[in-house]
């Protein structure tokens, strides 16, 4: 179908947006060791501050952790909870589980933890009162907004979402009312694996985009419908 | 300085990402009437699911409104809402409250509800079990992957968190184990104003990013040197 709005972004302007979208990995293994100049640290981290934000609440702060013996703490923290976490499974699972690799703290040149400080005053609570917990969903926008911009920066991020979050409180010496919502490992990568790693190895499968369409209300849903109208994009799609 | 990787995106391809989120805003009082065709919906629902998610889980879903019954009824739990926040305020701040527009429920022309599965067992518990709230931030990836697509696409995205939300989950039947986490109003716009609505009205500032900044540690931060390696990026800065 012909777009009806003439579009601002040039073909390859939206291209790259999309790229970055689908060729955006969580990365555990490919990192190398090479720095990450300070120009391109700092346009990630202003494409973070850029963030929609709940009443221009801005509630994040970014901990960049260099320092070995801090990281090797962490990973501390990261072997203590992946152990633990192991134990939920069994047999041929539990094999696969130990065979992935779930962080790469260490091999990555950087690491930042985003937080959330929950008691911001900034924005005067506008937005906020009937769902509290918007704080914490502008700082996990702000963190995607990084997430992209370090794809089309040539650099893998990995989310790490397995670690003793009290442990890694009292290293960082957070204080409570902040939340670290997210410690990424952030370096260049050999390359980015062309699916998750998670669906390589056989672990879980994309779902079906229809399946997860409903028309107006939750227990409308029609398959034929949702596909009929998702295939109208695949003539105009651009490339994943 | 110069980067140390050949960039795998073309300059172009870059700019169209930073220029998504540079760009990109929370739309309330630009909506124009038409419609999205089904193609380009397609690219920004698709675009949403590939957002990244803790296990693979993908716990998102997506109720499309159109009805204009179901919208009204949407817009009541709005206006609700809204009179209840209002309260908070008093004097002149009360008075710029009741000025701003925060909702564009009746004008955009498609409304999406986007939901958590908090029960979805896609991924098996993975990454999961030391930050349960990972299944929520996953499902604010996808949003912000579709908020930026649509800004790609010269489409106004605004994010409505005043919400009666108990009255949302009854009008939408939306089941206890499924949180909507976002309620959006999409379209067309006349414009993207240039800075955020409650930076234009005088409500809230944008934050001097060196100040969110730390380094290895949170009580160690340094206005200096952050934001001598911010500058940095001032000379090497894509347009904004």
């Amino acid at each position: 179908m012909e777009e009806r709005m003439p579009s601002r972004f040039s073909l390859a302007e939206r291209r790259g947006l999309y790229r970055a979208i689908y060729e955006r990995r969580d990365i555990r293994s490919q990192f190398l060791p090479e720095p990450i100049p300070d120009a391109v640290l700092a346009r990630l981290l202003d494409a973070a501050h850029h963030g929609p934000s709940v009443g221009f609440m801005q509630p994040w702060d970014f901990i960049l952790i260099r320092e070995e013996t801090v990281r090797r703490a962490v990973h501390q923290c990261f072997l203590e909870a992946n152990r633990r976490a192991a134990e939920r499974y069994n047999g041929e699972r539990r094999a696969l589980y130990e065979s992935l690799k779930l962080a790469g703290i260490m091999e990555a040149p950087l690491n930042l933890c985003i937080t959330c400080d929950r008691e911001r005053r900034l924005g005067d609570g506008i937005g906020r009162q009937t769902d509290p917990a918007t704080d914490l969903y502008s700082t996990v926008c702000a963190i995607q907004n990084l997430w992209l911009a370090a794809c089309a920066e040539s650099l893998g991020v990995g989310w790490v979402s397995i670690l003793n979050f009290d442990g890694l409180r009292h290293l960082l010496r957070i204080p409570e009312r902040i939340v670290p919502v997210a410690y990424l490992c952030i370096g260049y990568v050999s390359h980015f694996p062309s699916c998750p790693e998670l669906e390589r190895a056989g672990w879980e499968r994309r779902q079906s985009l229809a399946r997860l369409i409903h028309f107006d209300r939750w227990d409308v849903q029609d398959d034929g419908r949702a596909e009929e109208f998702l295939s109208s994009a695949t003539t105009d799609r651009l490339p994943k």
